[in-house]
């Protein structure tokens, strides 16, 4: 279990990313084989990509195939590495089922967790805003996914007044949670450059944007990195690659080329 | 795993409901305690309601405190007792990754899974449906969830058409796409028996509505049922009664009172 006396999540993976020159989290999803081979190629794509990483986001489906003893193991070897690991749950229950399973997940040793502000705050995510912040694990709301259908949720127009007939589109509704939940992130798709520049007017510099969707889905580095992404989530375009190191290079380099 | 060429879910848990006189699925949420020690407290707590009771539904929580072997033993053991059973995974991510989850559930032996609506179809619960459904596993979509908070998403005003001004409820959305989807089931908190019946309005005989929330979160079951509840997801009003047993023989009785 990491201690909640350590610095917030925020800024651990923000001290990461520039003594590293990184924006990268490399994304693992491993599900096809037994659980052993599945931990170890896991390990193994971590050694390739570490120097150009600054964290680590695992995929529900992998811990439901590796089992929580290797998780445990698998975070253990992560830390020791000196980095963050996020769990990618997009919890989205009552609080109960929230709080449990944000606790589950901490004990398993992961530093921070991906939840959907859908769900709403009271008997929602409240629990595990207070539960979370208490273990000094991180938090990072959803405000737009990468996929096409991701429009149907997210691109939503919502009648905020019912008088006034004002609409406001629901990522927008949902970035202005994140801030005033107290976010240490928030999820926007590479897809949708358009959408991360607005985010970002609404989160500003205190909620960092996480941005997956980059290469196999089709977003750019480039463009979404003018737009506002501090983080860039990339899984499949290393991991399915012949040299995983060099892609995570490539990568790490074009996420940090306006700093320079 | 389940074989595919069983009858679709929808059909299995309604043939176990009226044969046994019930419409209680057991929910059961075991996370304090070494994995031994919570996967035989769910052995006995079904045990202990076998006879009350037409499905389990087991929470994310309790597989990632005691692990997917015991999880598939624990699966079974219920398959045994002749009872079919629900993940409540509330799954709303990309379509590779709700795939890879449904796979790894479905091989653990799952025979439903809970799905998100909001999430969206092109590229997010389409792969889904399809898998679920070739492999004769149940989709359960959620459209009001029990919680006060609930109201800030399941409950929003959508602009659904910009020039007429149309707004619509966010569920009513929602119990369409249940129905265009050919869900297995819709999820409708108890707490709120309007919704109900209006989501009733919408589902019509095609999608059964499951209602969490009775009991502990204040949902009753008589008004629930005359709204259009079909069957009751039950959890610590029986789990943590003195006698769970007799506490799920009252909820089976009250659930099947307006069919007599």
């Amino acid at each position: 279990m990491r201690k909640s006396s350590q610095k917030p999540f925020k800024n651990r993976i923000l001290q990461s990313s520039r003594s590293k020159k990184t924006r990268i989290v490399l994304a693992i999803d491993v599900n096809d084989g037994p659980p052993k081979e599945l931990s170890d190629r896991a390990t193994d794509l971590i050694e390739q990509t570490l120097q150009w990483i600054c964290a680590v986001k695992l995929g529900r489906q992998t811990i439901l195939c590796i089992g929580p003893e290797r998780t445990a193991e698998l975070l253990r070897k992560i830390h020791g590495s000196g980095l963050t690991t996020i769990i990618d749950d997009k919890l989205n229950d009552i609080d109960e089922t929230n709080a449990a399973i944000t606790r589950a997940y901490h004990n398993l040793g992961f530093d921070a967790i991906t939840v959907n502000p859908f769900t709403g705050w009271k008997g929602g995510l409240e629990a595990t805003f207070k539960l979370a912040h208490e273990r000094g694990m991180g938090l990072l709301a959803l405000v737009y996914m990468s996929h096409p259908g991701a429009s149907e949720g997210y691109g939503q127009k919502i009648l905020s007044n019912a008088r006034s007939k004002k609409t406001r589109l629901e990522f927008e509704i949902f970035a202005e949670r994140a801030v005033k939940w107290k976010a240490d992130g928030a999820v926007v798709g590479a897809t949708r450059p358009s959408i991360v520049l607005r985010a970002k007017e609404i989160l500003g510099t205190s909620v960092p944007i996480f941005s997956p969707g980059v290469g196999t889905q089709g977003g750019e580095i480039a463009r979404s990195l003018k737009a506002g992404t501090d983080y860039f989530i990339i899984g499949r375009s290393i991991t399915t690659a012949k040299n995983p190191g060099n892609v995570a290079e490539e990568f790490a380099k074009a996420s940090v080329d306006l700093d320079t």
